[in-house]
């Protein structure tokens, strides 16, 4: 049974730049690039002023691609504390537009997603780039990075998705809660792709 | 010249127990309670259904409160660090929902909240809290913390707030940004009150 095709909104969350990619294909399959951009507000604004263009942004984003599904990048608090507070309010600001549209929000940490594009969970920008670049056969890398990054995780989406976030919504729908799924683990991967870790 | 009464929104965000008060007053005269209380989510759900749950809950008081202002604590990456990550999601789902009203956003330390309301911007929770109960002439503490912090924030707020809000207002205005305010400073302090940092 071939696996339907998902339309997946990947971002990566920050509020000096926040990277959005559009994907959509389904495992095994070729992908094809819907759009992608990134969201810039000057750091010298408020934060409120910011967070506002962004959702607005996302919610326009959300208007045109209409995604089964939004993947964001997970944040943690360990890394680079100098920004991670305005990382993770972006992320909220991006996980809550997607949550209240009853969209399934999936959260994939740097290393899952790298993992999942190249095969090395420590790989560097250019290397996801260039396989951004190759999977959907795009003329030139995208950039900045941010926007790659956001493809990225996007394409990692499809390719882990689908059937867990199907199921996780079902099982948040069966005990009356919001139809909000995230990716709890996967049991597909990309052929010649292995070695990645469902939970960080 | 009297300034005008000033309506505020305290918020101690959180993703377990976000704290909400509300008081109407301006320096220099007794304060007056509108309404206090706290949002829980469950921590088993998904980030988005809580965050939503946040979000319309929040967007209640704002329609009953009506406040003029909004006054959220600043959340630092440095503290605690298991919870930071859930508390800035939830300080920016609440800065959010002001600041596309067009309120003014005020973001203020713990140390200045708890300086402001005691005198000392090392109290302890039960100090802020005999405080905010004596200051709104309460029968009981109110509880959780969480609720007295709310309290403590929006009361903060009132006595700092009025000036330089419009100030910033205007100076954002004037710029053509978002009409959204952050309190940057402050000139007013409540009688008997020193010694509290403008900025952290």
């Amino acid at each position: 049974m071939r696996m339907p095709e998902l339309r997946v909104l990947g971002v990566d969350p920050g509020l000096t730049r926040c990277g959005v990619g559009a994907v959509r294909g389904r495992p095994g399959a070729p992908l094809d690039l819907i759009g992608v951009g990134v969201v810039r507000t000057p750091a010298e604004d408020d934060i409120g002023a910011r967070l506002v263009v962004i959702e607005a942004e996302l919610e326009r984003w959300l208007d045109e691609v209409k995604p089964d599904a939004v993947a964001v990048e997970r944040v943690f608090a360990q890394h680079n504390v100098r920004t991670v507070m305005g990382t993770a309010q972006a992320s909220a600001v991006a996980i809550v537009c997607a949550a209240r549209r009853g969209l399934p929000v999936a959260l994939h940490t740097p290393s899952e997603v790298k993992a999942s594009i190249t095969g090395n969970g420590n790989a560097d920008k250019k290397q996801v780039g260039t396989m951004v670049t190759r999977l959907l056969r795009l003329d030139a890398m995208p950039k900045p990075a941010d926007a790659a990054d956001a493809l990225a995780l996007a394409i990692c989406h499809v390719w882990r998705g689908g059937v867990q976030n199907r199921l996780a919504d079902a099982l948040a729908r069966s005990r009356g809660a919001a139809s909000v799924a995230m990716a709890a683990g996967y049991r597909h991967s990309p052929p010649g792709r292995t070695g990645d870790r469902t939970r960080p």
